[in-house]
């Protein structure tokens, strides 16, 4: 039985992770922690998670909590989470880290994005990021794993085959992204009230999310790896969130101009063709479902579920139409890390992950 | 490998009953039919559930599925299921069923409530209603099990020790029930679309819900073993439901006169009595969590499980308020029928219906 | 032109009162306040409150304010009401209160419930319960106007001709309400979160809700009234109320006991003179709209609306049944509170009030 | 008082016609119909308008409705309008067409969307495209008028500015819209269902929606007269739209490439000088509201309300991001029909328009 840890579980992530856990047979939860609720019961906080019953939230104790876990989940904000993740690193012990302190390679988007510096830029260089459909090897034998920020992996998956085969022209990316609310956390502002956001929908964060630098990092590394010559080091793209009132899904719309092979080419062979590419792409991932042509995602498919769901279309002036739906709180973070923890531990990528999703 | 065949999928309770199936190790899905959508794959209608691509809804033609199929699951309208049920069970299969059909032990209730009438009384009267918590001796070793009703299973599991005890009246019940918009089924009725329903509240079916002789039924029954001598035969109950704007999920909140064993006790050893005696009653039961004082169900705990939550009060008046939360479409619906399998077949009770709440 | 000093006009009670003002034509809100939005512009909190454009909040200073108002709307705390209520009072003002602490007749019934003394029970005698349906000659000469609660509005208008009639046994009265999440105010609680509250339905408070001795004093009232010789001094009730995932709206469904007179009348006899009985007392009201039999009220017609609806059934153990819908910011908040300023000004007491629900 | 006869009022758009118009103090409904629901109430459809208590529907009798108005408000299925719309303008009267018939100025256009010939060109080509925040003047002397679709409305007022400074390059726009179900109509089918939408977020209809050409040919008007030389007759553009799970409201968030102009301007200043534009072209109109630099609008806050709330903002990548919202019944469809006949016939443009958002 591998001992897992959760650092910081009083968040939707952290009960996510419970909620998964719960149906894993290779794992046992051996301490879950939380400075705000320590001391309550998880099923206070949570009461949909029967099988905890009688498992209170701890103090983040590292030293005590250090001999009760092989692998340390730490879901704590950004920028508490650097320490944390170095120390059990150095102490030999694996972690999968849900915030963004370990996503960003280079220190100084960190410092400029999340405004602090970054202190264990060794243990930095050692992270790998947690896409298991472009990094499955290197994650295989990492020690810490970055994982995913929900946007950019809807986003880096929908547009993954089109530049990694050089079909759009990424200074052109448009991705225009719409989040439940979960995506926000368990929080209580009033802007995050019932009354505020149902019935409500609006954009925020334009021009300066900051998952922008996540998504622009990765997007680079997949178009410098297809294009090693043409392309500046550092892409730059358009990325619009916008808040949906449902508790999960994110729907992910991103556009993009075809490269200049498709200027002569029939719509319908286009299309055909973009859509094979993007099959072949995921044919062995167990949780990317590339749908037929006019087929399109909606959230509630993959709902509760690890799965990103793609469909392609093109537009009228003849631009690249790709839309994938994950459910944030899974694919997007605690699924993910399972995901993650599965491939590091030689279990099946699928176990505790293979459920449909509660629809409707 | 125990063969399954759903008649009557393209429902909520069908595409339920695969969901969960999906997890079963022990059984195999070998045919599902719908008139309406004979030819279609199932993931045309339920693009969520991946893991049935390939399977395609066939007709009900009873004799091709009768080789096909060890346990058939027929989810078809009230009184179209009569016929079907009563030619599987005669050729010697096991049979499942979610109509009201078998449900109704007096022929002439269901003629006056149902408007036609029973044509297979030798069946009926050999049907166990597959209420585990009350009846699962009779389930272990029955051939056609009448899966009860949604409002049913939450108002008798809420009222099952009170009546049983004697704690209550049973003559003053008034049974205020809240449904989610799927127990009204997969409905192209202006009246369940969205814009119609979201932002709306209201009651219906008040004095003659058919859920009413079913309810009246069993709560007579738990009476008549627990007061044999002083109670009529056929109690009767006021019950109120009303359509909530949630996809899933009843709470009802029951309300009966305390007996007068009661009369002179204080309040919160009332109270402490009552919750005790329930704990009692459901204390080797899986599926039903009744809370602490003070604790009351939100149907969010249970969306998506084969759980029932209860929790009690005592109003001002002095009247028992036991409030019960179930998933329609599970514990109301596929997820206790999968249970009724598993009493009828030796499985762990709980295999397949082990997941927790995807909550939020 | 009627001057509007609002105290507390940073919740929702305050921004619908602010809302329906901005379509009377009698009146301008010369101020309104909020401590800890000072100095904030109103479309600052509310952006839909397009023409308040330039209005500020402000301190509630209130020698500062007793210039600016003629009557003086306020929206405050429980408790904090109390002193400003009775200073505008003193001071020759009009003051209508949304708090709870004009309320309660008996300052002991206040104690116990609100857990503080009223300090100011000579103002106490002279406020008037702002219900125009009973209490319109009242209301008319009335300096301080306590404006009734949102489920005891619902509540006594379905009661209120059938305990005025004499029509039910008072003793046996259930309130089953439901409300939507703005009832419980401008709340950053995590508990109201748009994820907590979204897809889920409880029941909270159960016996120990503030409104229920507001209900039980007013019904008590109605009662003495009809039944002068055969009545405790103060009728108990049991009313449970439950959090709907809506944003206005509450639902009422109320049972009774029918009294003797109606023990061997046909049950359609018997409905037909209940309804009857309920369109004779509220023919002249331009808010209260009985429904036909057969007829159900449903939150979503009153919605941003000043109706009440109220539909009536008899149940199959013959108890009545009667159904009220109300908006909970509007007939139950705000609009009740702009009916009372225009019967104690004599505006058209529909002023302000006459649009229809912004429906679906 | 201006006789209203509605074609076709048992739709959405109808009844919210209805709705506006019963607070219009210089209209009067003297007839509306419904071929599905003649002889029925318009209470039995739609229980939250009061005000038209016995009122019933009647049948589209032309002859007879002739002399029962001065305007007629047509909202027939698309292609069943044109002859309606062309009977009662060349007898005399004033129609006012929520129906896509008469939007398109090239027949060659419509017969290739609807797939249907028009075949009443003249009357076609005296038709006004009735968005008056462009054409105004032309609206006042109309006697037919082409109510703008819901998506159009927000597209176009989102880009007005931008193309008619030229401020941006026509052929770059994206306009990524969301709106909510009741744009679909009031609609019996299963993908509409409460279950089937609530909950979910998907896009549909991409590169196809009937909605393009109007977006296309009213864009193209603007880029002709403010780029008379440069231009292509025709332009088009990206157009996405997506299902959001609420009542009403459009949110279109639509990106175009700035021009050269802008290449060497700091990023502030460009935005500033943008906004300022936005603010200069609509200030005179009653129903657009420009925000401040960095406010973005919500669709709450224009619910049940004729508002345009439109913000401003830069991508990272140098691009505009305009982002509209409007009440699609309201705004897209109803309100702008009564602001349409308010300029018609000389009423104040915002008579029984201007009631604020009912929010929350």
């Amino acid at each position: 039985m591998v001992k897992v840890v959760i650092c910081g579980g009083s968040g939707y992530a952290g009960s996510e992770l419970l909620r998964i856990l719960a149906l894993h047979p290779g794992v046992e939860v051996t301490a879950v922690t939380s400075e705000q609720s320590a001391g309550k019961y998880v099923t206070d906080l949570f009461p949909h998670l029967f099988r905890y019953k009688g498992l209170r939230y701890g103090h983040l104790e590292r030293q005590v909590l250090l001999d009760k876990g092989d692998v340390f989940f730490t879901a704590l904000p950004h920028s508490a989470s650097q320490e944390t993740v170095d120390y059990f690193y150095k102490n030999g012990k694996k972690v999968i880290d849900f915030s963004a302190d370990y996503r960003l390679k280079d220190p100084e988007d960190y410092r400029q994005w999340y405004g602090v510096q970054h202190r264990y830029q060794d243990t930095l260089k050692d992270a790998v990021y947690g896409l298991p459909e472009i990094y499955r090897e290197k994650i295989r034998g990492a020690s810490v794993i970055a994982n995913p920020g929900c946007y950019p992996t809807s986003i880096i998956l929908a547009l993954y085959p089109a530049i990694a085969h050089g079909i759009v022209v990424p200074e052109t990316i448009v991705a225009d992204s719409k989040s439940g609310v979960s995506g926000a956390g368990r929080k209580s502002e009033v802007g995050y009230s019932f009354c505020e956001v149902n019935q409500g929908f609006r954009a925020y964060g334009i021009g300066n999310h900051r998952h922008t630098p996540e998504i622009e990092q990765e997007l680079s590394a997949i178009a410098r790896q297809s294009l090693p010559n043409s392309l500046p080091k550092s892409l730059k793209i358009t990325f619009t969130p916008h808040l949906l009132p449902i508790n999960r899904g994110i729907l992910s719309t991103v556009y993009a101009d075809l490269g200049t092979q498709y200027a002569d080419m029939p719509g319908d062979t286009k299309l055909d063709d973009i859509v094979a590419l993007y099959k072949e792409t995921f044919r062995k991932e167990p949780f990317v479902d590339v749908m037929e042509k006019g087929g399109y995602p909606d959230v509630k498919n993959v709902r509760g579920t690890n799965y990103c769901q793609i469909g392609i279309g093109i537009g009228r002036t003849g631009k690249l139409i790709a839309v994938a739906a994950i459910d944030n709180l899974v694919k997007g973070a605690a699924g993910q890390a399972v995901q993650n923890m599965n491939i590091l531990y030689g279990f099946d990528e699928t176990t505790a992950l293979d459920s449909l999703a509660v629809n409707p």
